[in-house]
């Protein structure tokens, strides 16, 4: 039987800012990236989140991401493979406090943003990154782009690690993610990115944008929070898994 | 045999400032208070900090302190005691990651500044930072202005808790800290400094700035990182501690 | 003919995060308080409102607050009157060369959330902010609370001042504004939140939470930009001044 | 009679961090680059620096620099040109507030770090930041690398510029500067860098790396604020200037 993980990122409120819909989120996903206080997220919303999570019964993960407040961690930024290690340490220990203080475990760490991006394709980075991880601990699970470079780099240390796909993102030829910078980056109609995913789960192949396939294979599935339709989608690509007998379902059960 | 403990606070650079003479100092302290990135320290400096005190075996202590970089943590904010035990979960944590990943324990917890002075007058803050402590592990020490509610809290919570003292502040007769404010708060001669210490350790009390004693344990004594001659004081006093057969050891060794 | 000015704080939104409805509520004020990057703001949104008030014929203030985006500068923080004048002159500054670049000026500046309460009660903080205003432009109006320890520095200085009074908040007998963490702080009744300007307009006098009339001069009316309701009380409130022929006009042109 | 400037970067302290010698520096210089808080600087250094400058009688230029305190500015960012030219408005404005407190004009404007490297090849944001200087008021100068984007830009603008030369920098054949990455970046040698500057002012012209003679035109000199003999061989060049009768002025002086 199919297996996946649905995750989205949660916890980016900040101070008076309130950011996306949390909750509705929580009732569809199996894994949540929770926010860590440097792109998004501050410490009482990450010690409510932790706690939402908890309350649906959702694995957590950290989510950590560049001290960019300002541009929301989207904005890639020169940082050497030691800083990359040493503010992903800082945000992973952050959280974990969080989730330790709740009697809770984390499950996983996925990086935000630029810093994904940035691990995707620099395996220097991509190798600080994965260390850091292990180090604070070997058991969590590394969830990163598809055969990415942080895949390859968690797998080299001897990390549990998970292939992320995204429903709603076009793939390029050579496996990357078309920039949002660039038309046709998302798939606005529902069903192609319903179709997409059930392609990844059966084919381990998605079309790329230029009609070729792409070999990938999709642990878990990202579910973006913000825009109005996100919960409505989760749903119901949540329910096209389950019509399709695939098991959603929290990694840590199964990768 | 008396025994003592001696701290003080490092790791206090960020990015390109550095402050202090953090690998002086530790050749003569038994405990060390590690910034945690909000009003000092970031995460490079956290990493080397911590991998400095392992290398000269001094025992690791967080110092989460006031998100106020400007002000060094050291200007009172009125925040709630959920703010305070939030805020502490958090730079507790960052501090863990970064001592877990060198395989090491984290043996106390010491509130920096504004927030170390408004825990030692305020018995809700002081309840809500002592709950953070025990929440993410109960092991740890709590360290504290001696007899302060946050030692008060961090007692009824059955927290192990360690009085600290100042070789040269002055007291008030009630106990506290003469303000920096006022003239005389510090001792300025190293000699009564060291009278002051051997005072505290031999008759549990000192004399405050009114001439009346005032009884005091001194399990922890605090040495100042900054000034000139912050390091020459502190050879000088754990040599007149030792001169006097007081044991100069990590508090967790004997609280 | 009477007169009286109608402002509101804009320009709260920080990065990805969006904060009121500063376009709708534009449409209602004369004089608009633009957050400079501290509390709130950044510098594209900065550039974004300046623009829009110009657009919409707002007289454009600055609205400098506590450095304390997580806590939305609402947190009293110990600065030093020194502190204050310095970071109220840093953000003066910031949001007039976004004025100058479009070719405009600057109207007013109003401290917000905590540094107004501040310097409402703290002559020494209201002297140093009202000189820091004065020295940057003497022609700028100092807009405060009502008969406030602000108003009277600048008052001292020979700064034109603006004495602000609520729509919506309660008074003490004193004549501050009863705590938003007491209940009765806020008139949740839009017609007696009318009526209270309609009497302060036309009296010069506001009835205390303890019933007694407390002596008030409104020069301008604060709206606040939040809640659902927010875009609808100020179309009101403007329509009731209208419809009593009190003429709604710019600061800068009657005080 | 040959002229030209000598700058230095100071008001890079930051809170309880101190950095460079800033009084010493300003004895030697004609033009100071002063910090406005987001690299390093903050209200109340830059204050402190502005009166310092003024008393020494040495021009004042802001110093912008990219929202990355931890990173000093060094760290490239992908910023936009929109929020270059905006957090250059900013921090001008900022700064321009303190100067204008003291009756006091701005000179001109360098970019800092990586804001300065990216605006010296990058078109887009070199033009959008030359447009935001313009905007605010178009009598400053534009200070940046000799030959660089940033020249270019605000010449086509029509705002007076400056070229910029290092003395203790060497220079690739293309005109750039030898990354600080790479060996041979830095000229250790005292009598070197002087004979640079010679070569820069008689011939126009710099020797390359490689070997190769480089057209360079030097309006202005920058001197390194950092390091033990910063200040030091800011004496040094300033006298071997003047015994080559060079005049040593403000740039607003010939430029």
């Amino acid at each position: 039987m199919m297996k996946v993980d649905l995750n989205c990122d949660i916890g980016e409120s900040f101070g008076a800012y309130s950011l996306g819909n949390d909750e509705e989120l929580l009732s569809h996903v199996t894994s949540a990236n929770i926010a860590c206080g440097f792109h998004a997220g501050d410490p009482s919303t990450m010690r409510k989140t932790v706690r939402m999570a908890l309350k649906k019964n959702v694995a957590i993960g950290a989510h950590p991401g560049l001290k960019d407040l300002e541009g929301f961690g989207r904005r890639e930024m020169q940082i050497s493979p030691q800083e990359a290690h040493d503010l992903v340490t800082y945000q992973i220990g952050a959280l974990y406090a969080f989730v330790k203080s709740e009697g809770a475990c984390l499950q996983h760490v996925k990086p935000h943003g630029a810093l994904y991006n940035m691990a995707a394709r620099d395996a220097n980075l991509a190798e600080a990154i994965a260390k850091s991880v292990y180090k604070i601990d070997p058991g969590l699970i590394l969830l990163g782009l598809a055969n990415s470079e942080l895949i390859k780099a968690g797998t080299r240390l001897g990390l549990r690690t998970a292939n992320e796909a995204f429903a709603d993102r076009t793939y390029q030829e050579d496996g990357s993610l078309t920039s949002r910078k660039t038309p046709n980056s998302v798939l606005e109609d529902d069903k192609k990115a319903v179709k997409q995913v059930m392609d990844m789960l059966r084919k381990n192949e998605v079309i790329s944008i230029q009609g070729t396939p792409v070999p990938i294979t999709a642990e878990s599935i990202c579910l973006h929070g913000d825009g109005a339709k996100a919960a409505a989608f989760a749903r119901q690509i949540r329910h096209s898994l389950e019509l399709a007998e695939v098991r959603v379902e929290k990694l840590g059960s199964f990768v």
